[in-house]
């Protein structure tokens, strides 16, 4: 078993190492390009998908009572007709219990080369994970092997580093020996050991479900704790292909598959609220809405739970020496897989008499326009567009649309309506290009909360240290995962950064040249955990350190 | 103020070697005696308290509204006659609230040169903290200046090491460059910055204050977050003493006092609930009963919650080379501080026929009575039995025996009825000494809960497998903080050891010439938090590492 520790040694010590000096570093390979990969393994990848379509998707866990599944494919709006297992939790909550002592015995080393094993494999998989994200999550073919496939494999990666560095915390033995008054020397060898906290239930969500799948999956597995998988209904395959190979490689080793198992259901038949109530539940692990996430925090007092959900994710403008930069980098966000990713920009404050560029002033409307502008050419050519905006994850984003359409029309000012765009491979796509309304801060109620998809908002305040104040206020009070400043004034940026920290928020400053929603693995500490947007960073000790305990024994020697 | 941290460094060094190879060690100076300090020094810290006796405390705090406090030693059973200020919580809160910027931008180095700085003066100031201890809690002069003193000192050092570590694994600053795609390299300069939590309430408990009390102060006082402390109105003094150090510590370094607060009040007018429940409350750290350290796990949903609590601690007797060792030491358990102490012995489980002992069968009531004689020997010296036993921290423990001893006579057999023993120095001092009592594990009901006090069982189990069993499922079930095992018999050992480690609790095993409830800092996890005895360990990773947060800024350069 440690053979596979050793096998992976070498990238765990380069992971500890970017984890600690927090460059840039990835463990896996971030491109699909044919030129990487020669043609053969991507087509594989793709016909592995393909021959999923339609079918009893192959899992065979205990307590099955029957099937369930009603995946559609935001591309092409078919249901991918793929069954997954249905599952009497009690029945599967048993099989675990059996499953949980061996691997609670299992070395640090064992269990940390199995996880890592688990990646390693997971990686050769991400081709045909990569359109299984796609037919599910909606996701372009790029992002959901960037995004979702490699950069996600980085974060369990990161996880499986704190996890390693908080367990090597716990010697294993310690000889001690001292005397108390007359009674001569005690001597006593002491053992210590981990102990899991029990099963943990990892939810999560439809649009990038594997981004936190996998730092949960390592967090808990590593530290001794098996996972129960709970897939969104409307993305089960991405996570079901993941639940293979762990259930694969724990087999190999000589564990019991149901380490890992998966619980599926639809809209209609929810499960997940029967794993969370469990009193063997220990752990949970939530990926999704702020409302659901809110409350399994104030509910949920059998587990340990760590949330990452949403905020308004806001930009402040306040000075430029390059506005065609900025507004590239900013439409970027706005048009990246249709801002629905939990980086996504939603919230542009903008002063109402403009902002300096260059030391000319330019005026709301013409940085408006600048923004305007710079989406219509990310949108221009269908092929990239296609690249770049991914699908719509459900309908429901539609009536998102069609309100704010509405509403910003009335209260507002619309700068740019949404419609579909031609998505050049899959006519039926569910597509749809950024909306952006123009409001001031007195239409708040508007905007103070994720309106999920592409919407955004150009608001106009009296001046940056309105803007400020209104952007630093909502990431405070109704959360924030990613923030951004443009400013040329070095005092205005020091009081904007320290007004984002200390409203819980983390800040990036003047970024262009680079896909601002990018959180990057082994150097961005993602999610506070310090205002609404989750109670947890994925990437930190506090993630993995209370997942487990430590009991110890002492015995009296001569 | 880095001048503190490098004064105390070379301490800090050797706590961070002791945790990490765990073997004995002690800062500070475990005894009193006057052959070490000289007749003057705890001839002064006598008069120090002496001279607090009778008046108000002087201690400063916003928000003062009146006075209140009504302690009563222990020993001669009098009022101390100290007033505390009586607190409005909103206007301390203000005042905490005003002090926490500067406190938060602090470094790491500053804010640990503080907390070492705090635990060095209240080392200085053992004797009179050993009297108010003696006079509140009821503990012995040795306990108070040992236990009470550098014991938990040395506690509180261990929660300065985990807090370092966890802050020095989180880097200030890193540099960061990649490409994507045709835009050239992306340089970014990012700087990670801890932030505290907020408000922290440390809930003392009235037998042992400060043996959490200084390691729930400095895990969230050197991670940022202000503290307020609440003792247990029965045990004031101690915790007021410690207040005083920590706020003209803080005011000596230029810090706000406010970071360190003390809300005294009555068992009539509790105000428990209102710093628990006050929304800017965000760490709870409380020690005493099992049933309010519960509910606060399930209520208290703002706060991150860390408790030790109660449990039914045990012994498990199945055979032994040294009758009269093992019976010595688990008799002192019995004694010791009136076994008032989380670590004493209640449960001792053996087996209806008898253990062996050298290869002899030894029956039942053969090993009882050594242990009722082992007990009558600790107690046969009266200076012997003051020092060992101490005084009854209230007088609701004279119901708990005479309760027992009635239902102990119905339902068992009374092997040793308690009484007072004769302190020498305290005519009046309120005494006990062990009730000890037969029972079947018929009558679990009487003994699967902390009776608190010197009340114990002499278990009959069918077998040794039988006595194994039923302790296991009441540390499980019921918690233990400490447990123990006598047995000469490899096997039966190592069942026993796993037993106990698998019920989520630590275990010691043939423990004899040395104080059995000895828990070491920096060696001993105490407290496992898998059991109902409490939800944390004072002394790992867990216990700091959600104390604080991480932001970060980054921004572009060329």
């Amino acid at each position: 078993m440690n053979a596979w520790f050793e096998k992976h040694q070498a990238t765990l010590d380069k992971a500890l190492d970017a984890c600690e000096k927090r460059y840039s570093w990835t463990a896996y390979t971030e491109s699909p390009s044919s030129k990487i990969h020669g043609k053969e393994i991507p087509a594989a990848g793709k016909a592995r998908f393909e021959a999923l379509l339609g079918k009893d998707y192959p899992l065979q866990q205990p307590g099955e009572i029957g099937r369930t599944g009603a995946e559609v494919s935001p591309y092409t709006q078919e249901p991918l007709g793929i069954t997954y297992p249905k599952v009497d939790v009690e029945a599967l909550y048993q099989s675990i219990r059996d499953a949980m002592p061996a691997w609670r015995d299992a070395s640090v080393e064992t269990r940390m080369g199995i996880c890592l094993e688990i990646l390693d494999r997971c990686a050769a998989q991400l081709f045909e994970n990569a359109h299984a994200t796609m037919h599910t999550a909606g996701q372009s073919y790029i992002m959901a092997f960037a995004g979702s496939g490699a950069n996600a494999l980085d974060r369990g990666l990161e996880a499986l580093v704190y996890a390693y560095k908080a367990m090597r915390d716990v010697p294993q033995s310690a000889d001690w020996q001292r005397t108390f008054g007359a009674d001569g020397a005690a001597k006593l060898e002491k053992k210590f050991k981990l102990m899991p906290r029990g099963i943990s239930v990892n939810v999560c969500c439809a649009t990038f479900p594997l981004w936190n799948g996998y730092p949960a999956l390592c967090a808990s597995l590593a530290t001794g704790n098996p996972v129960v998988f709970k897939p969104h209904p409307s993305g089960i395959l991405p996570v079901a292909l993941v639940v293979s190979v762990c259930r694969e490689v724990l087999q190999e080793a000589g564990f019991d598959p149901n380490l890992v198992t998966m619980v599926a259901d639809t809209r209609e038949e929810p499960a997940t609220m029967q794993l969370l109530e469990h009193p063997d539940t220990r752990i949970i692990d939530f990926t999704g809405g702020p409302t659901f996430g809110e409350w399994i925090e104030q509910n949920c007092r059998n587990s340990l739970v760590y949330t990452e959900t949403a905020g308004c994710n806001s930009v402040v403008v306040e000075s430029t020496d390059n506005l065609a930069g900025m507004c590239k980098a900013i439409a970027h966000s706005l048009c990246q897989a249709s801002a629905q990713m939990c980086t996504s920009v939603q919230n542009i404050h903008i002063p109402s008499d403009g902002i300096l560029v260059n030391g000319e002033r330019v005026s709301f409307d013409e940085v408006a326009a600048a923004l305007v502008d710079a989406v219509e050419t990310h949108l221009a050519d269908p092929k990239h567009a296609a690249f770049l905006c991914g699908t719509l994850v459900n309908d429901t984003i539609y009536q998102t649309i069609e309100r704010l359409t509405l509403e910003g029309e009335q209260r507002g000012r619309l700068l740019r309506r949404s419609g579909p765009y031609d998505n050049p491979g899959f006519p039926n796509a569910r597509t749809a290009t950024p909306l952006m309304i123009a409001v001031t801060q007195k239409e708040s109620d508007m905007y103070r909360e994720e309106l999920f998809g592409p919407v955004s908002f150009l608001i106009k305040g009296e001046s940056a240290q309105s803007c400020l104040n209104a952007a630093t206020g909502d990431a405070r009070e109704r959360g924030a995962i990613t923030s951004h400043v443009y400013s040329v004034d070095a005092e205005f940026l020091e009081e904007a950064q320290d007004a984002y920290n200390n409203a819980g928020a983390s800040v990036a400053c003047n970024l262009m040249g680079m896909p601002i929603n990018f959180a990057a693995a082994y150097s961005d500490y993602h999610v506070t955990g310090l205002n609404p947007a989750g109670n947890a960073c994925l990437t930190d000790l506090a993630f993995v350190a209370s997942r487990f305990r430590i009991v110890q024994r002492k015995i009296m020697v001569d």
